[in-house]
Formats: C-alpha cells, sequence, structure tokens
C-alpha cells in the first residue's frame, strides 16, 4: 500500500500531462503502454500523484512507483529515479521520498555526524580537513605537508581527488608514507587525525586498495562516485573489513547540477544519494567559491544531508572551493557545526605550519 | 614531446582566457598557480593550445595536460577531462585528441564491428538486436519472448536496461532461463543468436555475475556505464574469463548532453569514451525517436565510434528508442551498415514472431 516511493520532476514546457505519462512508463516498463497486460498497467507502471503549476510554464510533477521495481538494489533505485528520463530535455529530478522497505536496504553511512565526533574527539565543534596538493609533488614532499597538518590539529587530510597513479607520486608509496608521517604526528599531538587517500582507482582495484590503504595505515577514504559510480562507496563503506570513515568527492557530477532545467537537484545528489551510498561526509563546492552554486542550493544538500531519514544516519557537509580563513565564520553561520570546513591551497600562501596552527585555533575558538 | 593529450572545451560567456586559465589549473593541480614550483606550473598544469572564437560570445579553448597525469588510468584519465570542470557552468567537453601512449594503456573493445561480424556471420549486414520487456514479466515470459526473438534470426536479444533483481523475475532464475531459450533456438536455427543481460547489478557481483551469465549460456553482456562507471565496462571487456560482446546502454548519461551549454558532447561520450572503456555497441537514443539528440549529434556518435584510433577497433552503434520496422531503410541510410538496429517494443505490436521475422527479412533485404 505505502512501499512505494515518490519522485517528483519538475518540468519546464508544455503538455506537462503528456510528459508525466512519458516518464511514468519510460521509468518503469519502457514499453508501449497499451500492449502491457492490464496487472502491469496497474502495478509496475509508475502512477501519477500530481502535476502542479509553480511557474509559468513550470511544473512539478509527482510520479510513485512500486518500491519492487527497484529490487532494493541501489543500481536499479539510481535507474528508477533517473535512468532514461535523464536523455530527456527540461525535465530535472528534484524531490525523492523512499519508504522504509528501500531505506532498509542500505546500511548507510558506517559513521555519520554522531559517529565522527566520537571518533575525532570533537563533541561540539566542525572537522577540521585539507588537501594534499599540488599534483606534480613527490610522496615524500606530500607526506611532509600531511605531518605538518596534522601537527597543526587537523582531524581529516585527503589527497587531492586528482593524485591517481602519476609518475610522481605512485598509488602505494603515497598511501605508505603519507599514513607513515599522519600516525607519527598522531603519536606526537595524541590526536586521531586520519589520512583519505584518493580512491579514483580502477573498477578492480577498488576494494583491495582500500584493505591496503587501512594495512598501511590510512584513518579514512576519499571516493569519488561521479566516476567509480554511487554503488563502488555503498559497498566500500558497508565493507567491515574496511570499515573506514568515507569522504564523497564531487568530480565529474557537476553536469547533473549545472543546468537549472536538467538534471538532479542539488539537495538529492549531493545530500541524499551520497548520504544512501554511505558517505559520512559530502563535499561539494561552496557558495563564494571558485564555483556557482547558490545559497539555497547548499542549504538544500545540507536539509538533505542530515534531516531524520528513518535509520540512516545524517552525514557530515564539506563545503569547499577556493575556501580561506577569513571565511570560517561564514560558513559556520550558513552550515552550522555540523560541517567539515574543508581548505586546501589558501592554506599554503605563506607558512603551512602557521597558517593550519592559525585554522585549528580559529575554529576551537 | 607529443605525449600530451589535447582537450576541447567550449566556453559560452564572456573572458574566455579567464576562464582557460582556471580550467587548466583546475583539472590539474586544483592549486593556487603563483604557488606552486616552477616545474609544476611549466609542466604538470595544463597548457592553453588556442582559443578561438567561434560564434558570438562562444569560444572554443583547447588546453593540453601531460599524459603522466592520467598515470595511464581511465578513472584518472575522466578526471582530468572533466572532474572539476564539470561543476562549471557554460563549460562543454566537445573534443579529446589522446596520445598513443594513453590508448596503448587500453585494450578497447574486445570484438568491435569486425569481430562482431565474424561472431554472428553478418559479414555485410547490420545486426538485429532487441530487448526483453516490459518489467513485470515473469522469466518464463521473457524467455519465450526470447525464443521466439531468437527463432526469428535475431542476432542479440538484451535485457531491458531495467530489469535487476526485480521480484517478478530474479536475475539469476531469468539469466538461466533465456539464456537456455535462445541456446535451444540456436540448435534449431544453427545461427548464433547472443542473450544479454543487464549488468545494472551491485558493484561487488559485476563480475562474478557476468561470469555466471557466461556459464549459464549467455552470449553477451549489457552494461549501464553510466550507473555503475565506465571503468566497469573496461574490466568486464578486458576480462578474459568473460570474453563476451559488450552493449553499452546510455541509462543516466543524460544529464551530460541535455544541456547544450554544459556537459560532454554526444561524440564524446556515447563514441568515445564507450569506445575506449570495451563497449563493442553503443546503444543511443536515435533522432526522431522518444528523445530528442539531433541527425547532426548522432552522426557525432557515429564518426567517433568508428573513426580511426590507433589500436582501438572501432564499434558499433546502435541508435534505439521508440524504433520500428518503418525507419529501417532510414536508418541504415542514416548510419550505413555497421549499425546495430534496436528494435524494442514496437515489434510486440501485433504478432510478437511475424513482426520479427519481418524485420529480419528487411534487414537480409
Amino acid at each position: 500500500m505505502t512501499d512505494r516511493l515518490y519522485v517528483t520532476y519538475e518540468y519546464f514546457g508544455t503538455g506537462p500531462q503528456e510528459v508525466a505519462d512519458f516518464i511514468r512508463v519510460e521509468q518503469s516498463i519502457e514499453f508501449p503502454f497499451d500492449l502491457a497486460p492490464t496487472w502491469i498497467q496497474n502495478e509496475v507502471v509508475g502512477k501519477i500523484e500530481s502535476i502542479t503549476e509553480i511557474g509559468e510554464g513550470l511544473h512539478q510533477i509527482c510520479i510513485s512507483y512500486l518500491a519492487g521495481n527497484t529490487g532494493g538494489e541501489l543500481p536499479q533505485l539510481l535507474n528508477v529515479l533517473w535512468g532514461n528520463v535523464s536523455l530527456v530535455p527540461n525535465v530535472r529530478l528534484v524531490d525523492v521520498v523512499l519508504p522504509e522497505s528501500i531505506t532498509r536496504s542500505f546500511k548507510g553511512p558506517r559513521f555519520g555526524i554522531q559517529g565522527l565526533r566520537k571518533h575525532f574527539g570533537a563533541s561540539e565543534r566542525p572537522l577540521l580537513t585539507t588537501a594534499l596538493k599540488p599534483m606534480g609533488s613527490s610522496s615524500e614532499t606530500l607526506a611532509e605537508m600531511a605531518r605538518t597538518l596534522a601537527l597543526a590539529g587537523f582531524d581529516l587530510i585527503k589527497d587531492d581527488h586528482s593524485l591517481a597513479n602519476q609518475p610522481w607520486s605512485k598509488w602505494r608509496e603515497r598511501v605508505e608514507m603519507v599514513s607513515r608521517a599522519v600516525n607519527e604526528a598522531n603519536d606526537v599531538t595524541g590526536k586521531q587525525c586520519a589520512y583519505a587517500p584518493s580512491l579514483n582507482l580502477p573498477f578492480d582495484q577498488l576494494h583491495e586498495a582500500a584493505r591496503m590503504a587501512k594495512s598501511l595505515g590510512a584513518g579514512s577514504l576519499l571516493v569519488l562516485p561521479g566516476i567509480t559510480g554511487f554503488d563502488s562507496m555503498r559497498t566500500l563503506s558497508e565493507d567491515d573489513s574496511i570499515g573506514l570513515p568515507i569522504q564523497a568527492h564531487p568530480a565529474l557530477l557537476g553536469s547533473y547540477v549545472s543546468s537549472p532545467k536538467n538534471g538532479i537537484s542539488h539537495g538529492i545528489l549531493f545530500g541524499l544519494l551520497a548520504r544512501l551510498a554511505g558517505a559520512d561526509i559530502t563535499i561539494f563546492p561552496n557558495t563564494g567559491g571558485r564555483f556557482s552554486f547558490t545559497p539555497e542550493q547548499c542549504e538544500e544538500i545540507r536539509e538533505k544531508a542530515q534531516r531524520p531519514l528513518d535509520e540512516i544516519k545524517p552525514i557530515w557537509v564539506a563545503p569547499a572551493g577556493g575556501m580561506t580563513l577569513e571565511k570560517i565564520p561564514e560558513m559556520l553561520k550558513a552550515y552550522g557545526k555540523d560541517c567539515a570546513l574543508l581548505i586546501g591551497g589558501a592554506l599554503s600562501r605563506g607558512d603551512l605550519a602557521s597558517n593550519a596552527s592559525a585554522m585549528v585555533r580559529a575554529v576551537e575558538a
């Protein structure tokens, strides 16, 4: 009866009824409606729940689908939500309400907000995170950079998302050297700074690399679901032999949000889907940085990342992209304390150690 | 010296020089340019090769990157081409020229055009392909449908891309029953009709499922790179213990092409990238079907899928989406004979067996 998911699309154009009829068939049976058996027409094809005009030539179309259409699996859930309709211009996926039968199929983030507060001994404050850059640096250089940042008191230090297996710093060597430097710094500080190597690696190496990273002393993982797939992140998150906090990076996902009349809303993509797929921290470009998200789009991400969702834990937001020390008060005002402050390149302007300490002091204050 | 990849973006707006400078840094070091060591500025950061005005407020920006920036791996190649710049509005990726050092890193499609001509005994003609639908049908029903289609003489019969593990037809049961029906039909016809189960499955089951499909008698695979990742397709294609022809389905990829000022060009996405990632057949919505690709966009896909690319084989194009028997002559005129004719739901209007035979006769004529 209520075992359905409710999916809301915005449609820009004329004939919303025809478009709604198209979507409910395309996203389920993808077959001429009149040729389908009656029970399939009634049960398996999506149902139009409402069509509401919300602006000139702009309608919200809500369609519900039987939970069974997803088979309880994330790849097919993505397909039901957006598979073929992604190919239709002027339609945007803007909201998704999942039944408990679906949320129960997912473990969701392993740590979430409370889990990482405990993990990093950060009972009240935001998390302090940064990245190792630039590409071209040797593993030794990146390891010393990581040591400095860990000594300054950062919680999380990730690889720049584009560090992979470049000739200047191979993945395994980097993970080994940086993990060691960070753990040596932890011995000094008594803190739990975690290094997150980037897992933008070949499909068939992903889980093995994650386990190796853990065995080499890495304390977290950076995953790029736009490249390796949302379900790669889910399996990395759910794998008890790994069990590390996961940060999701938005690489390649921009095309889903860069056109206002197409794609997937910021909240659904970086909030709901990242969370359902097991990210403990969702990284996205903050408003006012190098990219172009609006304050409302960022708030939508925060809301979808943190609002109640059955047993699925709320997660940290990490607004990033050209952030500076000066912007910290503004970021805390916008996002509250359940925010992972991610400042990268700006820390290297001047002396890294003093900038890093200044950031830690600013947040602790 | 020439070991660089050349990437062309279209930019809609003012200040193309600033945008070009932004992209070349963002897609490489993602770090303040002035703070990077000189050799990294000179070598690792992308170089602006040209900025050309091609329309009012529209520029083509060509940037080259050192091949080493990709580490010779597909996930990082995607990241170099489109990772963070995907988040910048009004920029579109329109061309990619790869050096041999990169194309050599990929095996490309296992069969390609000539391989499948030999495989299916189709020395001159287009391939005949179709899909099992609608969702909600039992495995028995789908198997009988497949038997009819195989007896009629189809080369390839794929799962509808949205068939996964729904309650009405579980994946393993379906693969077993449909494979058996198709192989029994092959015993009658003496042909090599291949069933392609959809591999839109959980990340950690993909390779095992592909091997199981093969052992159950499936002769091909349907992969959804927009959901499971382009590199999942590459590894499935390169895995010698699988060794089956691969069809790539465009689910979820539409958001990369649906906005004219954002995303990735049709040719790069469905032509070059699908091919590099090992698809033998690239499925996309034909012009004039249920979707909205233009004839020029479809031709661009064909061109990128089939033009010479070092040792990487050319592949079949499968223009689909609401295609009918009547459109076959037009499709052959547009795409030539290296085309996999994919007709789905329309075959079920009236008698499936007669429609299927009519299609086979039409193509053989």
